[in-house]
This record gives C-alpha cells, sequence and structure tokens, in this order.
C-alpha cells in the first residue's frame, strides 16, 4: 500500500485566519487520506512574482506524485483561468495568472489543463476563495487518482511572468538586483554563478560588488566566516549570490531590499 | 479501516513559544494516529468572539467525526468549566466561556457535557495551561474512541456570547458594524443578505453604504472587478457583506477597523 | 503496524520563507510515512538559548521514538559538527552549539554521537541549509530505521550553553531574571520552587518581589484571579515564577522583557 499523496499548499493567506484551516478541511473531507504540508503562507499579499519564487525552489523537493497548490489570486472572481499543470512526478494546481511561470521555465515535459469540471467544485462557489470551493477540491480529487484529463482541456496560452534577469554591459559590469529578503535579512539576487562566474570560483580574482551603493567586498564560503558587521557574499541555498552578514540582516545593515541594484564586476 | 481521527486546534497561543507544539505532542502520545490540523493559532489573546468566529467559519468545512479543540481561555486554572459538546458529526472540546457560542447557534442537535473525568488529564494538572493538560488529552481520548458520556454530565447552563447585530431603524437604514479585519485587509461586516437584501440583488438598486464615516458607492462580483484605490462592497465568503479593495487594503484606505460602524439603505 | 514515526522541527527559520516546506518535502521524499509536527519556528535569529529552552520544554511530552530536529545553527558551513543524541526514548538531530543542553541536563541514559556518514545527506550539500542538506535527511534515515550507530562515533566533547542560574545573598535575597517573554507578555523567570520555595507555599509567608525595579505584591494560582491592571507572580506551566496580568501583558505594563533583573526576598 502505498503511503498517502501529500498536498502541499503555497499561498499569501497568512495564517490569522481561518482560510487556510478551512482549505484543509475541504482537502480531507474529500480525500481522508491527504496529506497536506504548508510550504508558506507568508507570500505579500498579491505578489504572484513571490508565490513564483517559493514554489519553484521548494517543489522539487518533494516525492514523485507530490500535488502543488499554489494561490496567490487577486483575479479570483474574474475571468482568469484555474488551471492544472502536470510536469511527470509533481502535479499542480493554481490560477492561470504566472505564478507557477518560474516551475514552467524548469519542467521540459509539461501539460497545462484549463479546469473546467465544476461538478469538482465545492459549492456554492464563492467569488473571493476559490482556494476552498475550486483549488482545493481539485486538488483532492488527484490524491483521490482522478486522472488529470478529467479536469478539463490542455492550453497553451497561460499566462507567464518573468523573473528580472541581470545585464551584461559591455565593459562586463553584471547589473542585478535584490529579488527577496529571507527572514535573516539576507539579500537574495538574481545573479548566479552562470551570469557571473568570476564572483564563484575557488580562488576568486579581484571584483567589485556594489548593493545599494554601498561596496561589498568579499566573498565567502559560510556565514560564519564573516566579522562582525562586515557585509559580504555567498552561494545561497536557492542557487543566486546572496549578501549576507554573520549573525546579522544585511537587509538592515545596507538599507537595502527587494529591488535594491546589485553591480558585480570583475576589478582584476 | 476508517482513515485516523481528525483533531483541529483553533487558539490564542500564537506560534512563537513551544505551547502548540507541546500540545500536539501530548495528543500524539495518547493517540498515536490521530491527525491534527491548526485552523488558527491567531487569535487575539482573551479575544472570545474573535475565536467563535473562526471555528464557526470553517468546522463545516471538516469530514464528519472531526474533533475541534479551541482553547481561548483567559479563565484558565479559576472555576470556568472544560466543556465537551456533539453535534451529530462534530465533536468540540473547549472552556465553558463562549468561545462555541456561534456554534451553538447553528446546531440544532446539541449536547454539551461538563468535562469531571479528571484520569483523563496529563497529571500534573497545572493551573495556567489547560489545553496541554485537559483539552488535548481529552481531545486524544475522544479520538481513540472513548464515549462522549464518559467524560462528564450534560450541562444546559453553558455561557453564551453574542455577535453584535445590526440593527434596521424605521427609515430601514441598517446599521451594522467590522466584525473582523482579515490579512488583506478586508473589512468582514455582521451585515448578512438577509439584513439587506438590496445590496445583493442580481441588479443592485441604487443605494448608500457608509463605513467609517465614508461613501462606498458599488457592490461588485469580485475582488478583481474594482478600479485602482476604489474601496467597494462583496458578498463575501463568510456570507456577510465585506467592505474591499482591488490589490489593496480597504482598512489601510479607510482607516476603519474592528467596531467601525456600516450604514447601509435603499437610496431609490 | 506501528505508527510511522514522528518527527519535530524547532528552528528559528520563521515561516515567511520556503525554507521549513522544502525541509519537510526533503524528509518525506526519504521518509514518505513521516509525520511531521512544528515546535516553533520563531525561535529569534541565531538565539541558541532560545532554541534549548523551546526543545527542553516540550520533547518529553512526545512519544517514545519521537525524533526531534533542532536547528538554530550561526555557525552553518562551518567547522561546527552535526550531532545526533539519544536519551532512550528520544532521539535528537542538531548542530553541536549547544542548543541541546537543557536536554542535556535533564537526561541520564545519554548517547551523542558525531553525524559523519556524508552518504546520508542531500547531496549537494549546501555551505548554508544544513538544516535541509544534513539534518533533515539524517532525520528521516533515522525515521526508516537506520541505527543511529551508523552516522558517526560517539562524541564527549559537545558544546553546552547555560541558562543564567539565579543567585542568593547572605541575607537570603534570591536575584534571577527574565528569560523569556511568551506570546501573552507574560515574563517567564528563572526561580523556580526549589529557589524560592516561600513563593510557592499553600499559605505564602509575606515576600518581596521587585522586577526591573517595580514590586510585585502577590501570588496568585491563576491569572483569573488577578484585579484588572495587577501584575503579579504564579507558578507557570514550564514550572518556574511567572509574572503575569490577567488578561494583560506584564511586559507591558512594568515594560520589562527578557533579562529584567527579578530579585525575591521573604519579607517576614
Amino acid at each position: 500500500l502505498p503511503p498517502s499523496p501529500i498536498i502541499t499548499l503555497t499561498t499569501d493567506f497568512g495564517l490569522d485566519d481561518h482560510f487556510v484551516g478551512t482549505i484543509k478541511g475541504v482537502i480531507l473531507n474529500i480525500a481522508p487520506e491527504a496529506r497536506i504540508v504548508d510550504i508558506t503562507h507568508a507570500i505579500e499579499p498579491f505578489d504572484i512574482l513571490g508565490g513564483a519564487l517559493s514554489i519553484a525552489h521548494s517543489y522539487t523537493y518533494f516525492p514523485s506524485g507530490t500535488i502543488h497548490v499554489v494561490v496567490v489570486d487577486p483575479g479570483v472572481g474574474s475571468q482568469r483561468r484555474p488551471i492544472l499543470a502536470t510536469t511527470g512526478p509533481h502535479r499542480f494546481v493554481a490560477p492561470d495568472n504566472g505564478v507557477l511561470s518560474l516551475v514552467f521555465e524548469r519542467e521540459v515535459r509539461l501539460s497545462v489543463r484549463h479546469i473546467t469540471a465544476e461538478h469538482y467544485y465545492q459549492q456554492p462557489v464563492s467569488q473571493t476563495f476559490h482556494a476552498r470551493d475550486v483549488f482545493a477540491p481539485v486538488a483532492a480529487r488527484l490524491a483521490l487518482g482522478v486522472d488529470p484529463g478529467h479536469f478539463g482541456e490542455e492550453v497553451h496560452d497561460f499566462a507567464l511572468v518573468s523573473l528580472p534577469r541581470p545585464v551584461e554591459n559591455a565593459a562586463g559590469v553584471i547589473a542585478g538586483e535584490v529579488i527577496r529578503v529571507d527572514h535573516f535579512g539576507n539579500l537574495i539576487t538574481n545573479i548566479t554563478p552562470q551570469d557571473a562566474p568570476f564572483l564563484f570560483l575557488a580562488d576568486t580574482p579581484p571584483f567589485q560588488i556594489v548593493v545599494a551603493g554601498q561596496q561589498v567586498s568579499h566573498m565567502r564560503n559560510a556565514y560564519a566566516e564573516g566579522e562582525q558587521g562586515e557585509v559580504f557574499g555567498i552561494l545561497g541555498s536557492m542557487g543566486c549570490l546572496e549578501i549576507v552578514a554573520n549573525r546579522d540582516s544585511a537587509a538592515r545593515i545596507l538599507g537595502a531590499g527587494r529591488g535594491s541594484q546589485v553591480r558585480a564586476e570583475p576589478s582584476g
């Protein structure tokens, strides 16, 4: 007997209201054996790109067969479509607003369907809480084994949003930005080892990083290698350049945040 | 083999301390197969009515047989009684202070018992943490199949608290109030379609809504239908009039909050 | 068939990012039957003693066989060791930085191992997220039944940190301090009934408590026994003197917090 299916939740609902608990009730009412795992409910309200980042950096760690419900949904109740995406081992249920874009970028075997099978919804369907009335019941039916093909027809014109990409100018300067500030005040940038390989060499050549107008002079391998009060760069767990401090918040020290400019260049 | 029983938790304990984790440990120690679902732990400290609202708007979505632990308990350690309520499909464990009032209002087949079977408690019983020492172990024994009758005698003088109700004056003005502000800044009012049917007609006649002294001119069907910066009314997922904005916080825009007055009247 | 193993999580990761969800994915990918329980993720960033307190006050309530993952880890990626501790019924996975000190103080049958079995890690191992790449997979292998002896050799020079202890001067004054402020604003002190037995007698003799320079005149048995606005003492659920208020925050009323001095003396 295989273990019961896992359903993950990634939303901007917060934990202050009964919303998330209600979604779980709906799922368990339909699929009593489902096991539900919160990825996060602290996406900034209406922040589609924030939701896209959170699911893209976590879903690959879940077992094959996991169903991911991703609801950042400012268009709830409007014409935006509910979609069901399958990518070989993973399945996703979300509004069609780009919140799955960064998943779609990574996946080759991708099928996206417009969910139209309203008989699977929780009735009556509110105009303001489709996580409860549409996405949760659809995820629960998937967990019960309903085939994705039964939820609606495949579509190819699904919405996509893009992370800002760093650009390299003629002088070799990489201009990127902070795309997220984590709980510790680490500044996660959009600059990867592919964008700026010189930063990530075992023996880093001379370089310059400027974040929010301030010079960052060292790349280090671990937070604990930093001196007190020092802000430095590191290869973070999301695979990007992070600007961090040892036991402190780089965001606070630099006064930087999401959208802050990050410039990196070899200076050798 | 039926799936293991579900126990939900609704408290004002927050998530910063080890309290909620400890409660779960106590439950799993007694009923290893129980599955525990958080509804919310962010009820305002000591806010009995807030707890009553959260459980009342979520419990019906859970499967038959679910056990709901609801602990907002400023009287812990005093003479207030612990109670066990059964309503056909659902069971509730809570202090007798009114936190189940809105459940009791909805339920016809209701039995409420004063829990006196101290041999089911976690010993020693602290005077400050009955969720751990009384409510969790009682819920766990229910999950194991102990009959509600074994926990104590039925009582009929249980505590009740009431939501403020809207009133209608001779001129047809409905005077209600904001009973909750959700995570998105939506203002949930106590005005239902029964109180003010003219607001919820497919073809709304002319009306006036005044919230915190400010005019709200439109009812809409979905958040996304609002114009930028506009505050408008909607039928919310809790079945009440909500005052909302599109991708914004109506609470912030209007400077309104819980207790703010809401007046609605037909103006045709 | 025994129920599936329980893995608890205590961290300073917060719930805003995808970190905790990712850890759960890693665990479930290796040990699909594991059941994961959050103790708290709201330890102050890098607060080893805060983490030590949270796990020490909760782990004993969990069933025998539970695996506790405790990650407050400012030294991640440095030479600090990952350790696996077993204490008869409980198992712990943590960095070797003292975060398990208060568990170790309580336990007689204690074995601590340096985890060196890198083939159990999630590859590649980042330098910044060992909860995902080291501690979660080790916990999951334990849940699968891998013997603790397979993870590494026993060590005896593990790190320890200490709670501040109250001191008694020649005049019988007990000088302690606030070691934590809970969600309700209760001030948890490090003074136990053993330190100041006169505070906890059924018939308390005259005494003086001074907290943050302000006089506290009564010990009471329950929060609800306090008068409005009164700050008083109580034996809290953690087995220590707590300075509290009835439906209010003693921390706010007194302007006190972690580290605030607490002096108690018999005045009879």
